[in-house]
């Protein structure tokens, strides 16, 4: 028995190390889920790296590393995030690095086709982890778009389908099992049908319960998780031995743990009835010898040492009333619950989805089995509502998990209770705190634009958050006026305005990127006197020069140098200014202002003067000027007003984390 | 033989002469589907009379007298607007009328609360019409809202889980037979569920033909539905009489065809292994005797003297392979092709869906008989693929369709064909023509905003469409002048102005709409001099004085009387204006600013004028001047542009409707 731990610990710990150290050195982006990123991304915040090729890469090998691992890691969100990453490289024109570049995908180098294709990519993924293309489509919808549009809805239902119909031939192809593990089950992963679901009006009340319970529980997990997470950030801070010691050290816990927990349950004898041999051999079956005599069985050792997506098979089945202790199943509850929160935020690709499936199931097992002779239903649908519970109280959706759900069990009978029991969750769980991939991201420090606002915004004016000093360009404007505030400020966009003489008085003439800029600063298109050059400026450029980069791919204005010479010239940014902006008077109500620019989904949104005779333009609003952290910052006073969300605070003693 | 022919067309003329005959006196606007108006609605078209509490009655007794007396009419729109209905008198506060109020109800007393409530209600709609929560939500989402926002994602997801479990209870309480039809085959209506669904890559090809075929025979359909609405409508414009004649007419014709048609059909010998008595007797059955001897059965009258549902239980069945003759299941099909088609303009009220499903049920059967041996699926599932390629030519909807389809046949195997089939169906149909609920609100005339902007937008300034003379209100202004403009123009929100001294120079204060200003004059809270008022103004009133009233609710100018010295005296206008109105300035692209109406969804948008000095405000652009029309009106060369949208145009046959 020792030889076998050392070899079980051994080899998990070498898995868990690939995992960590390529993501360490080669793609420290590919961490974690990857659903907070994108779904940030979708909002407009483009985190460094997220889409790289090397991305891709280790979240592909460092998946599958880590949850071979025996690690309680997921493989649903870094589904997620590699069919975005796809989605993403084709929309940038392939990876220059790699020298993987079509030219044709030049048409989707834009801001929005390449959100499109993204949010595409994340409905396959989601399709492709649970082989539930309707479910994935939702997920998109649901979770991750932050803006929607009904064209986007059948492209990613397209996608979804062409998922659907490679699952379904890749299924065909490994019918007879030369796939290994892939493809058992067919197109429904869990399938619970049964034809006779009958439950009565009082079943309704253990299902509220289930469902009321798995909310706090889901949102505990949440308040764990975050806090868990910002430890573990203050350690991988210091370096990257600290973070690959950490997963090192997770790694070994995970093998001492899942290794001795079984010693705990007590053998229990071979049913005379199993459909399957028992006790079972091989690497997969419901009846795990471990350390029993011959003709019995450990149902603890069972759960653990299966794959996540077996064990979920056991607790969903009908089959299985008699097969498990009250004990084991709590203890494997409580192991999947702490074990899930520890295991996340380790450097290596890691998802939530399937961790929360197994702990919910768990529970819902366990409150089954309490429940037991006095409930209609049977202990694997309480698995099954166990699982949307505690689902719904850690991540907030509905729709979408209620279709996965459906698509992973095949029982549309259930429907209607698995919708209740994912309400009550999610009403439970939101009166505690967000969603576990807004805590996420919070902790993360995305500046993510949320639909509502904050009841504060209506007593602010758009005058009372823009910030100065503002740099702006004339519109013909001297080559070294534009090098010095493009080399002292890190602004994206910048007001262009007319003066006397190109206008009467001065006069707001639009906004121009800073991409677009350094583009002409390079063509080095100057004129030595301040004229207009018309449109004949534009004809030195292709429409491809201005295309959207992929993020962190742009030029930058240090690598440019000019003459002296050059910096005395003149360029004319008329041409290439977007001259219809979207602008709002100062005086605007700051929640009018943000639906605004959450709505049509700007970066920019200049603000004008109430008066005209000043300046044309009092700011530029960016995002960050709409973050409640500073609007606090500059009105500290409403942070005390009445107008704040109702939200149940966390107790004192928590604060101790 | 002839008794029973006069039995059966005179009690279905009773029936359709009480449909039309409430129909046509009682609330007009209940005639048809629903489902465009209600979609117009959450658009912002307010069509006058559609969520009274008449139009509530009518729409009830009407489509169930209408669906009774046998014409080929849905119930599923209807139930949709009968959701939609309750939704809205629930947010107008019940019906003043009928003296069904309720207090509490006043805080959805605005616009964007009773638009949520309308979406959940038609979410409700579609999910008690084919027991699918699910779809339900999907429906609202994809088809009906205009703007989305996740909490009303979830809000109509609790509705549609009320109507599961109400279902779910009352099919419960009907299981014993006691409520008629009703709860018949419990939550799943066409529960085509069978283990051993297989299918090879060899089957996709008759698949994706089908899809194709059914794309034109949908798009065909709704081409041909509008002409035949547009005659209707000719007719019915020419008094009620003719509305009622037409309906007569049309019910006469139906029963005609119906009890004529099995003639046709010769009579098959029972099979001896019948599951049911055969021929049947009562209502509902699978083999109807009709015409025949003993032993012996009509299938054609099988499939006519059914309830729809039975029909498509029927041509969905797996066990009905040798059931029906080519010949009657062809004339099925051009039966219910043409019969819903001629239907569904009368003065009724009458869906879409169901006729849909019928009619594309026998397409697919009729497809499945023809490719029979040469493929793995059976004839029934056939039938579901067709269902789904003809509601998806002429719906054009992807996910919700497919959802619904999935709900009413429960059986997920099924779903990437079905997905396969309707974006083929789709993508067929939409090279044709726009769905077919489009189309009936383009007859009906209804300003619908698309999302997409036409491409010749870009090419014009928000000063291209914007009309003068324009109607603006001084800050204080006097009562006479306020009387004078509320009564010469139609303008729902009106600019408002400061001048000097006032101010310094003319400046835009903001917008205040009708109905506000009529509640002031209403109050007469006015003052013998120009001086503001401040905000005690505000106590005259209270917060319930300005909520938005049912649409056709309004008080009227007209109704207010006022003294010579009343109209001497003024009225401080700024308490009550909309001091935060959004604003274009009039140099923005069109296709911009549309984006900002149609994306934070306006009903005015003030535009300003790019250089100062002149009046503050150029104009308001409502809903009707970014109609395609009205700019092709203003700018006629813009519709020979090269900017088309690309469709393949009917040929010059087909202009002789």
């Amino acid at each position: 028995m020792g030889w076998l731990f050392l070899c079980f610990s051994v080899s998990n710990l070498i898995l868990t190390l690939v995992a960590s150290i390529i993501t360490a050195f080669i793609a420290p982006a590919a961490a974690g889920s990857g659903i907070p990123e994108v779904k940030a991304y979708l909002n407009g915040v483009d985190a460094p790296g997220i889409f790289s090729f090397r991305t891709l890469f280790v979240k592909i090998i460092g998946s599958i590393t880590a949850v071979s691992s025996s690690l309680l890691v997921g493989k649903a969100g870094p589904m997620v995030h590699t069919g975005a990453c796809v989605a993403a490289l084709l929309g940038q024109g392939g990876s220059k690095r790699f020298k993987l570049t079509w030219r044709w995908l030049r048409f989707f180098k834009n801001d929005r086709d390449r959100r499109d294709l993204v949010t595409c990519g994340s409905a396959a993924g989601i399709a492709a982890a649970f082989r539930a293309p309707v479910g994935g489509v939702l997920f998109a919808l649901e979770e991750m778009a932050s803006w929607w549009r009904s064209a986007l809805l059948w492209r990613s239902f397209f996608t979804t389908a062409v998922v659907a119909i490679v699952l379904r031939a890749l299924i065909d192809f490994c019918l007879s099992g030369k796939c290994g593990l892939f493809g058992k089950g067919g197109l429904i992963m869990f399938d619970v049908y049964s034809e006779s679901v009958t439950y009565h009006l009082i079943d309704v009340l253990p299902v509220l319960t289930l469902g009321a319970i798995g909310g706090i529980l889901g949102s505990l997990y949440n308040f764990l998780l975050d806090k868990v997470l910002r430890i573990y950030n203050r350690i991988n801070e210091k370096g990257v031995v600290y973070k690959i010691l950490l997963a090192c050290a997770i790694s070994i816990f995970t093998s001492c743990l899942l290794f001795g927990l079984p010693w705990l349950a007590s053998c229990q004898p071979c049913p005379s009835d199993a459909s399957e041999a028992c006790p079972t051999m091989g690497q997969s079956g419901n009846f795990k010898k471990f350390q029993c005599p011959p003709g019995q069985y450990n149902d603890l050792a069972s759960l653990i040492f299966n794959t996540n997506d077996e064990s979920v098979t056991n607790l969903f089945s009908k089959n299985t009333n008699f097969e498990f202790q009250y004990s084991s199943i709590l203890i494997f509850f409580v192991t999947c619950y702490f074990l899930s929160i520890i295991s996340y935020g380790i450097v290596a690709p890691a998802g939530l989805f399937i961790p929360a499936i197994v702990t919910g199931a768990s529970y819902g097992r366990f409150v089954g089995m309490l429940v037991g002779p006095h409930s209609n239903l049977d202990q694997g649908l309480y698995a099954v509502l166990g699982a949307a519970s505690f689902l719904g109280g850690s991540m907030r959706m509905t729709v979408s998990l209620c279709v996965i759900i459906l698509e992973l069990t095949n029982n549309l009978l259930l429907l209607p209770l698995i919708m209740l029991v994912l309400l009550v969750s999610k009403t439970v769980a939101d009166a505690f705190n967000s969603s576990i991939y807004d805590l996420i991201m919070n902790a993360k420090g995305f500046p993510y634009l949320e639909t509502h606002t904050e009841p504060y915004m209506r007593q602010l004016t758009v005058g009372d958050v823009v910030r100065g000093p503002l740099q702006v360009f004339q519109g013909i404007e001297k080559v070294g006026n534009i090098v010095h505030v493009l080399s002292t400020t890190r602004h994206n966009g910048f007001p262009v305005i007319d003066e006397p003489p190109l206008s009467e008085s001065p006069v707001l003439y639009g906004l121009i990127l800073r991409a677009h800029v350094i583009e002409l600063l390079k063509k080095k298109a100057f004129v030595p006197t301040p004229v207009p050059t018309g449109t004949d400026a534009l004809k030195l450029f292709y429409a491809g020069d201005f295309l959207k980069r992929g993020s962190g791919n742009g030029d930058k204005i240090e690598d440019l140098h000019f003459t002296e010479e050059e910096m005395e010239m003149f360029l004319d940014l008329h041409p290439f200014t977007n001259a219809s902006p979207y602008t709002v008077v100062e005086t605007m109500s700051l929640a009018k202002a943000l639906i605004l620019f959450r709505e049509v989904g700007l970066r920019h949104l200049m603000v004008t003067p109430k008066i005209s005779g000043r300046s044309p333009v009092v700011g530029i609003l960016t995002r960050h000027d709409f973050m409640p952290e500073h609007i606090l910052d500059l009105h500290p006073m409403l942070a005390r007003s009445r107008w704040k969300r109702l939200r149940i605070r966390a107790p004192r003693l928590f604060k101790l984390f």
